[in-house]
């Protein structure tokens, strides 16, 4: 139902619904006309969270709206929320724990509240899938287990289910809806005279947790949205619209999109099952998947490897390491340099990343498992 | 915000937001589609009531949509529920009562359910007047006492408070809006790409009382809408899309305008305050009001009143009656009689309404004092 965005002859496509074709991250962060996030930046955060998450260090969070005015108003004692979310239309897989790995290591470094919204309405509304929105119950207590899994403090995490807490953000959708137009929402999401109205109220759900934190304590809190770059135009439109009915604009970091296994263009999505890793995959799934389909920037035969080198740069395995699985600088330095020099092998690489993934999703199918009677304890009611 | 769907060369103008111009109910009847009510039906409807009420017999409730339908299955044993509404923007006046009043005949008639919503949300989104939907609060409390003082039987009657509601009214508005598209709005209300996007998605909440039985129930029940005429867009749009969704069409009676003092185009309004009479009008207000501003059918003298006689089809106050104060058949009849015949005069005309209108309001005020603390009966919760 959803028009790309990117109507003008252009080789990549981002919306919050599509992502497609080679992703020339420079332009977009000119067309959405987000800032990068610099050194200057990144020493600024390090001041207050001791380290650097390697996704910060390594540009995978690399661009962002307001960040210096979030650290502004926190360094004065005003300290900011966080808000991130989930489309709950299947089973999580890799790509969406970028994200939320790095909201969980904000939220431990700052200690603040976060908010994280099922979309359940959203993904009900933009997919020919679901007949009833109950079709969406399972899956959605699943993600929130894999959400849950992932280590959120249940002190200072609420998740809202969009259904569940409809009165909620019904009610603070309607000031917000009032001030956006359909002309706003066709030129924001490309949509057309074909999208359905729910789609096109949508936005306007979305926008809420951005102000929530404010309702609740009447007064204005900062908010800061950690989320990959295709959402950029729901917050566009928040930030244009929230401050028109009396509350701050909502600040985010961005990352790009995680590859996946076949490192086509785009990003990992579970409409291309093989090319994705899934939480609930076994250690032999996992092993098999990577091995079969992962994309190599190997030579052709073992021989032509060692003489000239692979390229880590395509190389998915690698790729992996580097955005998520291996956190430690020296060691991602040394893979890097052994694989273009010929000494490190395809098969030793993917070996090496089948371990980590492995490793990583032995400690969260096992959270899952323990977590499956605390779902309650991170629930809001309406 | 809105535009006329009366966009032909035309000289009235009918939506659920403006009511304009001279009404001519037989195109509209044509433009709507819609199903005159004849004699036919009539009979069978008074098989049921015993009587039918003036507004019936007048045929001040000259249209409807599946009459038959609800009449079929209600003698099959499978009755239906009503569904009527109020958009609290301001004071209730007398207009507005006249479907309810009518409303309230049939649940008596007939023993059905009622839902009453209270469209708070929709007045929100569609008025400049606004800042917060809080500020519609006392509005919306005063004219639910008005509803419940016109006396529906709190045991059959529910009223729903759309905010209040909103958890029930969007998790339901979902699929209905999920199969309405923009353009179906855009055709249906005369909606541009400057509305709002709460107005485009508001049909669809709209929509939700006409289904909100059956899903309580787990079964279909036939709805019954009585409303003004002018708020047929939204029930085509809504009987379009229920069956796709696995419901009945719902089934609707419609009334014409209740016109205001002045006789004026269109129909009684809050927004020409001295054409209207509120519920809360003392006898003294409603004397004035109507010896000022009731515009007259008779003549500029007396003399010329008894030689010539009056024009009961353009006398206000004979209209009044005719179309609400006065049930009594002979009585209206010799009104209307005495009047052309010059032999009732304007002022005594208007005395005589003075007189109904005052009683009716009496009884009115007295027992919206009464049910003061019976809202909570009446309210359904989320």
């Amino acid at each position: 139902m959803t028009n790309s965005e990117n109507s003008e002859a252009s080789d990549f496509v981002v919306t919050p619904w599509e992502v497609s074709g080679k992703i020339d991250y420079k332009r977009l962060i000119q067309k959405f006309g987000t800032q990068p996030i610099n050194d200057e930046l990144l020493e600024r955060i390090k001041k207050h969270t001791g380290d650097l998450h390697h996704m910060l260090r390594r540009n995978i969070f690399f661009t962002h709206r307001d960040m210096n005015w979030i650290l502004d108003e926190y360094e004065k004692g005003n300290p900011f929320y966080l808000y991130t979310g989930r489309g709950p239309s299947g089973q999580v897989h890799l790509g969406h724990t970028v994200t939320w790995e790095f909201t969980r290591w904000l939220q431990e470094k700052f200690d603040v509240p976060l908010l994280f919204q099922i979309t359940n309405d959203e993904k009900f509304l933009f997919s020919d899938k679901f007949d009833k929105v109950s079709d969406l119950d399972q899956v959605t207590r699943e993600n929130i287990l894999d959400i849950i899994a992932l280590g959120f403090d249940s002190k200072n995490t609420k998740i809202m289910i969009d259904t569940d807490n409809a009165k909620t953000l019904y009610n603070a959708a309607l000031p917000i809806a009032k001030k956006i137009t359909f002309s706003t929402v066709k030129a924001s999401f490309g949509f057309t005279n074909s999208n359905n109205i729910g789609e096109i109220f949508y936005t306007a759900i979305q926008a809420v947790p951005a102000i929530l934190e404010s309702i609740w304590e009447g007064r204005n809190v900062p908010c800061l949205i950690p989320h990959a770059i295709d959402q950029d135009p729901h917050f566009r439109v928040a930030r244009d619209v929230l401050p028109k009915i009396g509350y701050y604009k909502p600040a985010s970091i961005q990352n790009s999109f995680f590859p996946g296994l076949s490192g086509e263009d785009g990003k990992m999505s579970s409409s291309r099952a093989e090319t994705a890793i899934y939480m609930n995959d076994t250690p032999k799934q996992v092993k098999k998947k990577v091995n079969k389909y992962a994309f190599s920037g190997g030579q052709a035969t073992i021989e032509e490897h060692r003489k000239l080198g692979g390229d880590p740069s395509v190389d998915i395995a690698f790729q992996w390491l580097y955005q998520f699985f291996e956190p430690n600088d020296d060691k991602i330095k040394k893979l890097e340099e052994d694989y273009r020099s010929g000494a490190l092998l395809s098969g030793e690489m993917k070996a090496y990343l089948i371990e980590k993934v492995n490793a990583f999703l032995k400690i969260h199918q096992e959270r899952k498992e323990k977590v499956k009677d605390n779902i309650e304890d991170y629930l809001i009611s309406d």
